[in-house]
């Protein structure tokens, strides 16, 4: 039987908030066996561009990375989001490692070829470029990979890769050497019956359950990439899936009695 | 016999400017056997200090290191200049990985005792306090260090830490298991006999020579607490340092033929 590994996907909502976070990083050193982190950015890269006269791009709604965007999430998601967190971990007995993709070449990406929108440094991450042994490394050696949303080009340039995706890419990569368990942690308790109430968790959600839920047209737009990107990963080999508040789903990571499981 | 370790600093006139970087970093990636690059900061900091409205502190011409500073140092140190000399290094064969003291715990630190100044979050680091296994199983797997000079204090701080002091503990701390070579690059081409003239680098400063240099007052000031820290170094085991120029010194890294060596 292969090791049980950990991936554990944490958003702004965590990140910008300071006692919500030293909280998550005590639940998250305090789960045994192997792990990773991945967080997102928060609003801090945005309010730090905004001081330094760097606008935020969007067409179609979608940001645009340009050369001073890349600037400023290479230093705030990969500087000093990505230190915090490293430096608060080893406080608590975690032995953590900050990584972009480039460090140790942990994941290629692929710049987003320019068709009707220029993304700018953006990068496509896929599970089968990953060299899964790069990871693998620390994870034998009983370090705690800590992971910033950043990837490279192999060209010498950094890229921005979206967090969830850079959580569902790992977990594939290495479901061949562990047994792995994503974990998205969000501001929900899970994916929920109805968006209003909070207590409308559905605990689970195999393929049937997911085509009645969206014939029935139940769930919150929002939520679907979510968990298309958890049916990928399943299929791709990943074990399961759990999305939901991450203090609920830290502290229960032996009975998966909370948030949703995917399957 | 020891295996060689090339320990190499660069400074900010080797950071700020694009060509030079890329030029040492090519001579860099092509060194044989292993070795570890750490890098200054280079005045990108003030700079984008200057634009955040951070103010640069100085007490009797000693920087500061506040807590609006230290988020700066480890946003564009440890983000911004440390990641994109990883990113370069991956596209030309060098497996580099960016780390900071924090990350895998390999560089623990003081945090700088408050007497008449408060240095604010400055890290004193001792050679003895560091494990020198954390930085080895890279090394002993093929993966170059690229060390921004930050450190921290356990306690979850991350701290600004000079980086000549990194290089020396370092190279003392792998002294036991590499036969340690201490390169600082720096802007002239080596300890000058005399300042104004670029050809008067003296080839050998062995304890002798360094005596009569001093009694003789010729040295510019300013390169003595490299030489004193470079001797240091040898005291506990470094098996060489060099002081020069960056291209200089690292084309000839067989012969030593180039900078000023001291033994």
């Amino acid at each position: 039987m292969k090791e049980k590994l950990f991936i554990i996907k944490i958003g702004g909502n965590v990140i910008d908030n300071d006692a919500a976070l030293q909280s998550f990083l005590k639940d998250f050193a305090a789960i045994k066996g192997k792990k990773i982190l991945i967080h997102g950015g928060g609003k801090i890269a945005t309010k730090i561009g905004d001081k330094l006269g760097v606008e935020s791009k969007y067409i179609n709604g979608r940001r645009i990375t340009d050369d001073d965007t890349i600037d400023i999430v290479t230093m705030v998601y990969g500087g000093l989001v990505n230190k915090k967190v490293v430096a608060q971990l080893q406080s608590i007995d975690c032995n953590a490692i900050g990584l972009t993709g480039a460090d140790a070449n942990i994941i290629p990406a692929t710049k987003r070829p320019v068709k009707d929108v220029d993304f700018g440094w953006v990068g496509d991450v896929e599970a089968k470029q990953i060299p899964a042994n790069n990871l693998k490394l620390f994870l034998e050696n009983n370090i705690v990979p800590v992971l910033a949303p950043l990837t490279h080009d192999g060209a010498g340039h950094i890229l921005n890769t979206n967090a969830d995706t850079i959580a569902s890419s790992i977990a594939v990569a290495l479901s061949t050497h562990f047994d792995t368990r994503l974990i998205y942690c969000f501001e929900k308790k899970g994916v929920l019956e109805n968006v209003e109430d909070e207590n409308s968790v559905i605990t689970l959600i195999d393929k049937p359950k997911y085509a009645q839920l969206l014939e029935e047209n139940k769930l919150f737009a929002g939520i679907l990439p979510k968990i298309d990107n958890a049916f990928a990963a399943i299929d791709a080999g990943v074990k399961e899936v759990l999305i939901g508040d991450a203090q609920d789903l830290l502290q229960n990571t032996t009975d998966n009695t909370s948030g949703t499981l995917i399957k």
